[in-house]
């Protein structure tokens, strides 16, 4: 009798610390105990649904089938799941959703839901810290390319409204069914910048973050009046993890990237640079992105050499299609490697350990060729944003030395 | 014969002429054909639940029971719908989600769905125009008051950066279940602004949106980490129109409103003094809000009018629960008619036409009083966005004049 009640004790210890260590998600709504994130990274997921035949979360690659409590309430606990930001969905009786219980994130191009498995608590580049804080600015801009409004993200360092300085620039892209939101919210670039300038790792620059998608008008591909974006299609080579987007209405947009580096430089980079206090000329001036915003940094960069001189690709680099040739990939840009090295200060490519060998194999072929190259591996993750997040802070320190 | 084939030609003219007259929402994600709103203002609903039993649309308080296609996809066409915004939610056999085709707005304590049911194409105030835009940043401060990072947008006009000037401000705060990202995504009160700027109706003025949520360490309350935000409980007086919050983990945060206005006057004003180049005094600041916002105006504003010379309630002011008493009301302060009316240069009443006479009763109760005020009554709409773009429109001209 004595052991089984020590035995009943301990369980109800155990189940008690269980439930106290569920930590709701940063990315829930307010007051939403569900999902949780436990100590091992395992999460629970909660789903009202009382009529309901069948639920399931879909997470970070893999699908949780869910079980119906007495409250009709569904919950499912998954495996340990690799840190960082993950979109996730809900599938009920084969409706496709949004987790009510989540903020949604524009990703694969609807608002899907977002669990933050946090790093360990000494990992703190991406948390606010009390130091001066940028701002990021939603700005509007008329496009002579696309006939449309557009809307860029634009951050300034602390104390750039008060000051007179001017500052150089990174233009930092989204991915595929993103946009010009993800680097902020997902991503938390104005936290990663403001403690790297803080602690006097990074210069104090200005980071524009505008959307991949641009049309011009009678160009296949759509428009949307609200926000003026369309979603580029799938890259050909993302890893499984991001969520399908549900099904919609219409096909996708072809993506050739020309549209989008004759916008940039046609309109998006002279409205910058008449609108905020920029330091001129390429050694001034970055460009980076991830995944699809990779592809199009090397595209825009690669071939305008004397606007750019740093250039970054996360999780975006792996030497395009048909393999890489020092002698005429790209135009042949990489064929002079010294007259490539002087022009070019940094060239970072970055990729998750999980993602597969190709950028590492793209780092080691540009080595091989003679061309000074950065590569970066996130250890243990995917082609997700605690990749990208890792990233940045990286790169960010190396630009405008 | 040729009368049926006749016929049949009319019909089949008919059927194309409102297919394609049915126009997507401009709150679709891209690429989604559904929601679309007919020219008489009905909207059609498309939601794919292939095994689903019960699928039925809630919009404008009405729900809409959906009907199944061969295609495995739910649709359901409504009734005319009032103009404006409009959130909306779908049900899956009893799960009550976000529709996945629509861009996601926070109201009602989390990201619902959106619909805009436009005005007649002449009614253009918050539509972008062909002018100079400002622009809406976000700035992260830390509050003493409540010891936890807060997030505000504020709007600068046009000419902001590059210019010396100086510019009263103007405090305008969401509704119940919103947040500080409402007034410039589902308000449109940048364009709003830009607008009546370029005509020369509204004085250049800056704009601070903040959250109403404020809990000091200790308080009844939920904060939440990730954006430092809590939801204040509903309102005594809403209509019907906002669809409820999806079921959550716990109760709601008690509220006076006397913890946001402390850390109002201790954070956040200091915070955008010391930021922004700001015009000093009463005369150069207002506040005004929309339903729970405007109540929380009254509170701060009536106790603290030596800081404030502009107020205005949107869909928020109908004098206090247990009735208007000029002497006693808000501790006396329209006891002396005159001396209100000599500091108050604006005290503005909106409200919409289909939320009832609480507003206008007010109204006219303070003008018996030989209150001055001014009463705006947004023609054929309920408490929902639109009536709260027809006050600001309205009342951004009267200020600071």
């Amino acid at each position: 009798m004595k052991l089984i009640a020590l035995l009943l004790i301990a369980s109800a210890l155990c189940w008690g610390q269980g439930a106290a260590a569920c930590k709701p998600s940063s990315l829930n709504i307010p007051g939403a105990e569900y999902p949780c994130v436990h100590p091992d990274n395992r999460a629970t997921f909660r789903m009202v649904a009382p009529d309901a035949q069948k639920v399931q979360v879909r997470v970070a690659g893999q699908g949780f089938d869910m079980v119906k409590g007495d409250d009709g309430a569904w919950t499912a606990t998954t495996t340990p799941l690799v840190v960082g930001f993950h979109y996730y969905i809900v599938v009920v009786d084969g409706a496709r959703v949004a987790d009510p219980s989540s903020r949604t994130f524009f990703g694969g191009g609807w608002d899907n839901s977002g669990i933050e498995i946090p790093e360990p608590a000494e990992i703190d580049y991406y948390l606010p810290k009390d130091v001066p804080r940028g701002q990021v600015s939603q700005r509007w801009y008329l496009s002579k390319t696309t006939g449309k409004w557009r809307r860029s993200y634009v951050y300034t360092p602390p104390g750039y409204e008060s000051g007179k300085s001017r500052y150089p620039v990174l233009y930092l892209m989204h991915g595929w069914g993103e946009d010009e939101t993800g680097w902020h919210i997902q991503g938390h670039m104005d936290v990663i910048l403001d403690n790297l300038i803080a602690a006097k790792k990074a210069k104090p620059m200005i980071v524009v973050m505008d959307n991949l998608n641009a049309v011009k008008p009678g160009e296949d591909g759509r428009i949307f009046t609200s926000v003026g974006r369309t979603p580029p299609p799938r890259p050909a080579a993302t890893s499984g993890n991001a969520p399908a987007a549900p099904p919609r209405g219409g096909g996708l947009a072809s993506f050739t990237g020309a549209t989008f580096t004759e916008m940039m430089l046609t309109d998006l980079i002279p409205m910058v640079e008449r609108t905020y206090r920029v330091l001129p000329g390429r050694e001034n001036r970055a460009m980076a992105g991830l995944s699809m915003g990779g592809m199009q940094t090397f595209l825009t960069t690669l071939s305008n050499l004397d606007k750019f001189a740093y250039i970054g690709g996360f999780s975006g680099s792996s030497g395009g299609r048909g393999g890489f040739d020092a002698k005429t990939s790209n135009n042949g840009v990489f064929a002079d490697a010294a007259a490539f090295n002087k022009r070019v200060k940094v060239l970072f490519l970055g990729i998750g350990s999980m993602e597969g060998p190709g950028t590492r194999n793209f780092s080691e072929q540009l080595t091989k060729a003679g061309i000074r190259n950065v590569y970066f591996e996130s250890a243990g993750t995917a082609h997700e944003w605690l990749t990208w997040r890792r990233c940045l802070h990286d790169f960010a320190p190396r630009l405008f030395r």
